[in-house]
């Protein structure tokens, strides 16, 4: 049974990952690549009732543990009804996000724990962890000062600055243990050339 | 620090559960005792989300694994709302359903596991078990003759017959595995009957 290839693009807020992994999927199609991208909740309906339940603002209450269960519950119909689709048909799939931003912003970011949040995001995709994973690896400094402009803000609060800073410490804890999967990308880089090299890796991988 | 009792009722449906909990309840107020009687979503305004997610009739497309996880971020934000604040007052918490429903439900029912829908509950618990839970024991067969009753219906189709089956033994599994923290009930008797007997056993516990 021929399989597709899932690649997920993971790195902290402005890290770029967006605007990069959206221009690698038309690179590869342009060269003939039968290639998807897609992101949580990606047009899934139930997945979209669940992020409204988490992005309402009237809902201050949440728990960090509720939220990150949502985010796994998302993930699981996610899967399921999208991206585990398309690789039974041999596509290639690029998810922008995926399990490692819920180790990175639940488990370190929010204080949780990764173990612990990776225990349920196992729950979540049955073991499925992507073929590989692009980590956009950026200073917090220059996270912060790309977030600032796309923002036009010139402040944000201490509380954003010292979770963006978390966020990014988290990012590289999963990449210590995920260190076979993963591959770091200089990610502070012109956009351009960061497009190249995931270009590049990627057609090293599926041929 | 002063700590309430965290009291859980499970059992099958048709076990006669929700009728023997909320009178359990009005006999230990009558008795002077400070007791809350709660049920998720209990209220909770989050939990309400979720479970209307969970409940819509539309998600004919959910997956067990992200029904599974709903129900446990919904058992949070209702832990943390409700049910810790009322223990840390000191109340006697009657909570009918809780982490063994799903075990049931989700983990034998529907065919997950027990062990895996323990992991995201344990999670979502953060090690909280009830102090006790009086499992409420029917057969099957008397079960569902109870549940026809309820509903006045003369046939059930097959898939759920087959489903209350598995529901009930997913209960003597999980009986099996927590006999310190569960009392198991005779619940074929008389209500009055079953209602005495947990009245009784709370008592004994709380003093």
């Amino acid at each position: 049974m021929k399989k597709g290839w899932f690649i997920t693009f993971e790195g902290p807020d402005g890290s770029g990952k967006t605007t990069v992994s959206t221009q690698v999927v038309q690179r590869l199609r342009q060269d003939g690549y039968d290639a998807v991208y897609t992101r949580e909740p990606g047009g899934i309906e139930i997945a979209e009732q669940i992020r409204q339940v988490i992005l309402d603002p009237a809902n201050t209450a949440m728990d960090v543990r509720t939220e990150a269960l949502l985010y796994a519950a998302s993930r699981r119909q996610h899967w399921v009804e999208k991206i585990e689709p398309a690789l039974r048909e041999g596509k290639i799939v690029l998810c922008d996000r995926f399990v490692d931003s819920s180790l990175a912003y639940q488990g370190v970011g929010r204080g949780i724990g990764i173990q612990q949040v990776l225990a349920i995001n196992e729950f979540a995709i049955e073991g499925h962890f992507p073929d590989k994973t692009l980590f956009l690896d950026v200073t917090a400094e220059l996270g912060l000062s790309r977030i600032r402009q796309r923002q036009n803000k010139d402040r944000l609060d201490q509380e954003k600055l010292d979770f963006h800073q978390r966020v990014c410490e988290g990012y590289r804890q999963v990449y210590a243990l995920f260190a076979e999967r993963m591959i770091r990308i200089d990610a502070s880089r012109d956009v351009e050339e960061v497009i190249d090299e995931c270009c590049h890796r990627i057609r090293e991988m599926v041929g």
